[in-house]
């Protein structure tokens, strides 16, 4: 058995009593956690690594509720244009040109920048080919729900993503069957709804059915946009959510995404139905609008944090989307006390790990648990004088502050240094890469300033 | 004369054609710039200091147009606070506390976290301590016009706060006389009017004349919150800014910061009088609303980025304020297309020049400006691939990013060391110093999670 002892940090827990512990203790044994905050002596093998975490904060691992593991390369092609652009002239052509290996190479990238933001669990949004997701996580040491992006009818998609409701069912089938359980229990598979648009009423119904029975979770985009809520009206008869009422897809194992158009009913059938939401602040503002989400807290639902993909955020970083969840809000409702700290870490912890139905092993550091814990060390002209540490996790903490990640007791990173995979290497085949995908797609961006080529 | 040469970068100058140079080059001598983008060998010293920038992202140094350099010490103390606890149970109990040296320390941290979000040059936002400001600016290195927190009305403030309107005058003349053209000419002393709350006509008035007559600016906080806007419609019989139009206050030379509740006829007065603008985003999510910015940037209207204070923002990063300010008028309008990046890079370094009346030295990389500028290296899983460095810059870059920055011809930073300060001496006073100073002003702050003292 290898023990690790983490030793006289400020440790916020988030147990049941939400306790934290200053100048406290974690002990993790293996994958899991064998104690918090006061550690008896007896309980430490002689053997035990001491990790000396004096001034630094522990928190639970952040869950990503929401995030395109194969939009990394993607990175900054999309940004300030509209909607039609976006989807038509610059995120389908980009990511229709993925090849299995290229979405392996995007899904490493953009979980070296999760385990660098403190992330050690997220749910993949849905991309096409789960395959090299999968490879990608067993390799880095994540854990992480993966989903396929799955559509059975719409026009105007990239060859090969609309496919019959039979196929999208059984295609799902065989990555349940492939990497469900996989890399030590890490990885498990969800099944995919992309929007509304592109689902028709038999694939959500026996996508749910399915779910029910494998006991996983369906991962959706759901009223993120007017036109969506618009246009399921005209053709179904209600608004997304109310439709999803009605046929009977509503559910706790839901993760309905983004969730901006809401009418107060539609959110007091997520309560009812104990739906699960992820809130992706950044792009949220960026092309959707502003979710009800202290309304959705106010009354009970499990509202997480998700940091969407490459394209329509560019920062896949829990501790920015930590800051603006805080401020969105804030700003929304005029109300300084809206959505305070404590309720966004529990927003990215706990109620991550309830979103993703895994609440029973991580989301907080409790004895029992599995080890996915962050170290973070505010040192930086930019985080001191520390007055409040649970405030300044979400208010003046960076990425860069964050020295150390764990996930299933495994340090993945470690003072500041990845341990799991070369990431010198990794981004460097990133950016020839993405170069060439940006030609194959045949995308050329047009200069924002006039630009000399000097060489 | 000494050369400083960097070569192969790419250069965003905004000259007045905006032109961006791709692998170009920059050659300074002295404290001015000589050459952007294609330098002519000739023009090359022998001895010239070379510095290789290929890969890298070079700007204009950063404007930061409202930053309260004596509230360093004070972050994370008010967050998720109604206005009325943090002016009077946080912020005046604390700064009223602050000694002049206290605000040469604060000063200190706080240019710190400039110099490493790439900030050379900053508009006090207005303390008491003008000398104690002063001497930090001169150690650090940095370009900055500082100003006093002005009032001569008001109730509840903390002694000493308040003076008379002839104390308040003499005050800012001796700080004219002893820090104009200080440091070599980067200090430049302003008037400040900390608010028509706090501020008579007659005070207005006599700064402004006095401004013009010395040809500075007028640092003030203009309708910034509901109440202001209603107090001053009920005392003086209009809006804050009809009732400074009014009294003929309006001017070039008036910073406005925040400038939230305006009518669109207040936004065309700030047009007709060439009223300068500083938005503060964070500040303005935190507690006060969304400001009008889109609209304000096509009247043509100098507007900036600030970032506010500690107490209110915490992350005084311009590289986060620079991504707010693209994301917040996005979500505010729906328009996906709104305050592109392009125009955020001109807000943060040309408009804030602007803002400074100091264009004609700052704000863009062009021959015989003054050397202000940032490096930035982006080579984290956070900011590659970078397909457009321009985009890259206010979307996906962080502080963490920039590897160096120079002011007045000299590096500040360089290789991520700052050069100036002896960084860690200055953060390990301004942490025991901090908490020394909540004591004092009998702080108490309540455990967001009920917290065990361990040892």
């Amino acid at each position: 058995m290898a023990q690790k002892l983490l030793k006289n940090g400020f440790i916020i827990s988030m147990n049941a009593e939400r306790q934290a512990f200053e100048n406290g203790d974690v002990l993790v044994e293996d994958d899991r956690i064998k104690a918090v905050g006061v550690v008896p002596e007896e309980m430490i093998a002689p053997d035990a690594e001491v990790m000396d975490v004096t001034g630094c904060i522990v928190t639970p691992g952040f869950v990503n509720t929401h995030v395109h593991t194969s939009q990394q390369l993607e990175r900054g092609l999309a940004d300030d244009v509209d909607l039609l652009t976006w989807l038509h002239e610059r995120t389908w052509p980009f990511e229709s040109s993925l090849t299995e290996e290229d979405s392996y190479l995007s899904s490493l990238a953009c979980g070296l920048e999760m385990i660098r933001t403190g992330v050690t669990t997220f749910a993949e949004a849905g991309g096409q080919k789960v395959n090299g997701m999968g490879r990608a996580v067993t390799e880095l040491g994540l854990r992480a729900a993966l989903c396929q992006s799955t559509m059975d009818c719409g026009e105007g998609l990239p060859d090969g993503w609309v496919r019959s409701t039979d196929e999208c069912i059984e295609t799902q089938l065989a990555h349940y069957e492939k990497w469900q359980g996989a890399a030590d229990g890490r990885l498990r598979v969800w099944f995919g709804l992309r929007t509304i648009f592109n689902c028709s009423d038999d694939l959500i119904l026996r996508t749910k059915a399915l779910a029910d029975e494998k006991g996983v979770g369906i991962h959706m985009h759901c009223a993120e946009v007017l036109e969506e809520v618009r246009y399921v009206e005209e053709t179904r008869g209600a608004t997304t959510v109310e439709h999803l009422n009605k046929i009977g897809a509503l559910g706790p194992n839901l993760l309905a995404v983004h969730t901006v158009w809401l009418t107060p009913r539609e959110i007091d059938l997520f309560r009812l139905h104990n739906v699960k939401v992820s809130h992706d602040p950044a792009a949220a503002m960026n092309v959707l609008g502003f979710a009800f989400v202290p309304e959705m807290l106010d009354r009970g639902i499990a509202v997480s944090i998700g940091t969407d993909g490459a394209p329509c955020n560019n920062r896949m970083d829990m501790i920015d989307e930590m800051w603006l969840t805080t401020l969105i809000h804030k700003g929304r409702t005029l109300k300084p006390t809206a959505v305070p700290a404590e309720t966004v870490l529990e927003m990215a912890t706990l109620n991550g790990a309830k979103c993703m139905l895994w609440e029973d092993e991580i989301g907080s550091l409790e004895p029992g648990k599995k080890a996915d814990l962050v170290v973070v060390h505010p040192s930086s002209p930019g985080t001191l004088p520390v007055h409040d540490p649970v405030s300044a996790m979400v208010y003046a903490m960076h990425s860069s502050d964050i020295e150390a990640t764990m996930c299933d007791g495994k340090w993945l990173m470690k003072d500041k240094k990845v341990l799991v995979v070369d990431e010198e290497a990794v981004l460097e085949e990133a950016k020839s890469r993405a170069a060439f995908l940006r030609k194959k797609a045949g995308i050329v961006l047009p200069d924002r300033f006039p630009t000399v080529k000097v060489r």
